[in-house]
């Protein structure tokens, strides 16, 4: 008797690893776009999960972007329902502008997973991103340059979602989802060199390959690990820290400028960031530069008179202690020039 | 009157702020290989130091690997002269083999300043080294994948080594020295396709301006300071968490597994990295690899018989202890297979 063939049974097995804390019983959903990752991520949980006493469901999201959508949907479903999954679901969703295309599309499929899972009352959604996508996603939040919690990528678990295959180089996986007969929809936006993501994929990650070795990928992926592990242990050390530091909450929140400057800038930094965003600064708006700012209230205090933040907030250094006002004309949005 | 040309004083300014911890009367030697950088670097030290009270001279290494380089360090040491630097010195080396060309160039470079420094009782040694070059230096670690502390880069300042030009651009550093009217060399292995930094600075980082904007070596060069602060801070965890878990010292060190296990996995990682050192693996065969196995002894522990490492050691796990053994058969180098 001959086995699957490798790629096929370590994609198999890279599930099994995934889906083994789960209680039996439990529904797992595939989110499948009908792209090669998600097909034989499918194809995969389809063979898995009732060999370990799980049940196992799909759902497609319809974007309603491109010419056919919600045709392919369909297929997408039937699809799903050739290979067992049970329920296989299409859901339509309306992306909207704010925060550019592909991160409008990303929270309306999120948005729309969360319901799905809660309405079929999955315990699981599994997301068929590989070792390529994380080694795309590290690059390209390298070019934001916001240090190591954001370069850490994508998690493995993350509340109810799985990431089974994120330590699968992506030629594998299409080579698992060939093997199992699957026929894969190729995403144009995949290409198109509008998308940042296309263009790390199709340019940047070829040519440092060439100039820095094949293992370019992998090492990426090795750089999150280790980096989430980090940022995770800073973190913690941030938390337990700042019970010492901080004075009042939310909009009053202050900070012992003496305490804070005994911890180390790594830690300093993270306290001043979370009491910025607690103040009323958005954190997606706070940027390095800002908490770095914010940080020479403490250990390079020479008397500024403030420090202008987005929210239409300033921190500002008084009694020895760190404190955010509104900014001068109060409230508002945005940033505010100094 | 006219002030100097914006890139000089952006320079001078550079130097002035790395220079301003010194004492009066201190001399400071401007590592200069007669490229653009350093030759910029010299002609501001040349300008600056005096006005600060400091005496300011120059060094130039004769690698002796190229034909006419002795020539050439001469010309370097005329023009470091007619700066006004003194003293002004070539200093021959022999550059070996171990470790590719480029390490070893570096080693024999790094011995001569060391010892002229000590030789002519020089405070500081600047190096010229720009913000292009961090971000070079980010994206060739990168590809070892091997963590926070090795992304973080060239520190500002280490030990006696002192990079003024480390947030400066290239561009900037290269118009100042054209401005000073200093006639730069041109070195051929800065674009010689044999060194993977060159093949870095030519290819992936053009490409990756393209692919995801023109800030990326700004990006690196943030990425590169705020991950040192990271590892400043993991790095003084370890030590505090160090005494509570190890016993024994140098080949006898043993760590508690239980006391590990409560910290958090970058801290754990950390300490087990630094006791197989200390147990005697070299530190440059010890792989992020290496101590996750190591690790599981501690996190994922179901009896293994021991983890080779590097150096001819294994890991062991006995009474709840983690220790390190001579490999079987005894002593030895390199890897063992398991």
């Amino acid at each position: 008797m001959t086995g699957p063939p490798p790629a096929v049974a370590a994609v198999r097995s890279a599930v099994r690893g995934a889906l083994s804390g789960l209680d039996a019983g439990s529904l797992v959903l595939v989110a499948c776009s009908g792209g090669a990752d998600s097909l034989a991520l499918a194809g995969a949980t389809a063979f898995a999960a009732p060999r370990m006493g799980l049940r196992a469901g799909g759902v497609t999201v319809d974007h309603g972007l491109q010419e056919g959508s919600t045709e392919r949907a369909a297929e997408v479903v039937a699809t799903m329902r050739g290979l067992g999954l049970d329920p296989a679901e299409s859901v339509a969703v309306r992306v909207g502008a704010e925060g550019g295309p592909e991160g409008a599309a990303r929270r309306a499929r999120f948005t729309a997973l969360d319901e799905a899972a809660r309405r079929l009352g999955a315990a699981a959604v599994l997301l068929g991103h590989t070792r390529d996508d994380q080694a795309e996603t590290v690059l390209l939040r390298l070019a934001r340059g916001s240090g190591g919690r954001s370069l850490s990528g994508m998690p493995a678990r993350s509340g109810r979602y799985l990431r089974p295959l994120l330590a699968a180089p992506r030629a594998q996986v299409h080579t698992a989802c060939a093997d199992m007969g699957l026929k894969a929809w190729s995403d144009p936006h995949n290409s198109d060199p509008a998308y940042a993501r296309s263009r790390v994929r199709t340019d940047a990650l070829p040519v440092l390959e060439r100039t820095l070795g094949p293992g370019i990928a992998e090492a990426l992926a090795r750089t999150a690990d280790l980096l989430r592990d980090d940022a995770e242990a800073l973190d913690a050390w941030t938390r337990a820290a700042e019970a010492g530091v901080r004075e009042g909450a939310g909009a009053d929140t202050a900070l012992d400028a003496a305490s804070l400057a005994e911890l180390p800038r790594a830690v300093r930094t993270r306290l001043l960031r979370r009491a910025a965003v607690a103040a009323g600064a958005p954190a997606g708006s706070l940027f390095a530069v800002h908490v770095a700012e914010l940080d020479r209230l403490v250990s390079d205090w020479r008397g500024q008179a403030h420090v202008d933040l987005p929210g239409g907030i300033r921190g500002v250094r008084r009694q020895g202690r760190i404190a955010f006002d509104p900014a001068a004309g109060g409230g508002g949005h945005g940033d505010r020039p100094s």
